[in-house]
């Protein structure tokens, strides 16, 4: 368990990503102040523990943390920067070089606004699935800019370590070609796949096995949040999958040609499928 | 845990699959005779106590279980019908119909044989992965043809309830059509994912996480083996394959659209998506 320097943190967004960040840092010791538009969200992250409600005369606090769908974040920035909320402030949105250009449309003190990115979701949504150990170990990414000074990105940094994740530094568009890949690209492959089955018969669902249980697991994210997250990262998930299907596009061809042309394809691809599940394998437990 | 009726079980190929089968066998009550080309992967299925090394004066068994490569099935079915071992014969391969036809071909007496499909693995391979419990609540695909008589079928269904595995009955085209969905493009498609991190820099991987993690589990299969699994069901992975490509193609071009079009067709892809994974994680536990 950690214990933090931070002493008031704020979460404006209590859904699981932003009432898993309260109850971590409640753990370990800070006071949390938590502000939703769904009044019944704020209830459910208060009835677990995770805060009291956001008052009028609260002082500011050291980090604001705005947990709310990528394409809310700028605005809700600006308004938390207007009302003196904190000192310093940042985000859990999955893509960061879009909104860090939207917050400087908007007029937000951008100096005090670290882009960030806890690398940890579930296929639950909600402040009911939230948990403080969602972050154990898992990486955050933490995205400088030009108009950053270190030690605020030092503040952010703290929050990271005290909620038992592991910062990881990168530009804001490195950060959104990276989860391109990592994120964005496979939740659009997996849903393909698991679209097939939205109308599968009995006969296809008795075979089914954990390969495809696993294959299809992040299939399940909210509809609209993921459109906002991809509508936020689309040039970069666009040319990801544009190269996925290449590939799949090949196997294909590979399986209706015949002989060595066939499997010399097929056993290349299948080669750096190993090797590349064996580099995520090593990095992810 | 389950006793059996079947007295005598020989398995030819102890590899995670014929292994695990031995080992739940033999829990059941089984005699288990062995046999493997490979004298190093016989002698660790016979360490973990799966069974004796097939003898020559051996009677014949109950159930013959031909556990080796799809494309070397035909082969061994014929020969151990030539050298007498058992009564009903059965195998495990992932593709039916094809070999169904090429032990027709090899004059085999298909009468004595049940394709069987039992949908467990491991990204584990050889002995030393086998479990009893491999199939515990999995499907078993078994594939009735118009030779075979209901009793010799009873008799494989009696091997697949014992290893605590629930038998579907398919036609063999069937099952492999069902199986190219379930199983055979998933894997192609978990393994053109995983490819990308083959050669993947530390920052890539830096920000990987569990949903990479699931969705590229099943690239880690041994490529021989699926290349020779996939050729064997080449047609039926290809159209699904071909089906996949162009839901992905479709989401890039979205994503390179704007506006309204966008949205619309991938909210559409992802709702769908939703929808596949409940009927599949309703299924598989």
């Amino acid at each position: 368990m950690e214990t933090t320097a931070l002493r008031r943190v704020t979460v404006i967004g209590t859904g699981v990503i932003g009432t898993s960040i309260a109850l971590a840092m409640r753990r370990a010791g800070a006071h949390v102040a938590l502000a939703d538009r769904d009044p019944a969200a704020l209830a459910q992250a208060r009835l677990m523990g995770a805060g009291a409600p956001l008052a009028a005369g609260d002082p500011p606090a050291d980090v604001v943390v705005v947990a709310t769908p990528p394409s809310t974040v700028a605005a809700v920035l600006r308004d938390a920067q207007d009302r003196g909320l904190g000192v310093v402030y940042t985000d859990v949105a999955s893509t960061k070089a879009r909104i860090l250009a939207e917050a400087e449309l908007a007029g937000c003190d951008v100096s005090a606004y670290v882009p960030g990115h806890p690398m940890a979701g579930r296929e639950l949504s909600g402040p009911a699935a939230a948990h403080p150990d969602l972050f154990e170990g898992r990486p955050w990414a933490l995205c400088p800019h030009p108009a950053l000074p270190a030690e605020t990105l030092r503040v952010a940094a703290e929050l990271v370590r005290a909620c038992g994740a592991r910062a990881r530094i990168l530009a804001p568009d490195q950060h959104d070609r990276v989860v391109a890949e990592v994120s964005h690209a496979p939740h659009l492959v997996s849903a393909a796949l698991a679209a097939r089955f939205a109308a599968a018969d009995e006969t296809v669902l008795s075979l089914a096995g954990r390969g495809l249980r696993d294959t299809t697991r992040i299939a399940n994210g909210a509809p609209v949040l993921w459109c906002d997250i991809l509508e936020h990262n689309a040039d970069q998930v666009a040319a990801v999958l544009e190269d996925v299907v290449r590939d799949l596009a090949e196997a294909a061809s590979a399986l209706r040609a015949s002989g060595r042309l066939r499997s010399g394809s097929l056993a290349d691809l299948l080669t750096r499928g190993n090797q590349g599940r064996r580099h995520i394998a090593d990095r992810v437990a």
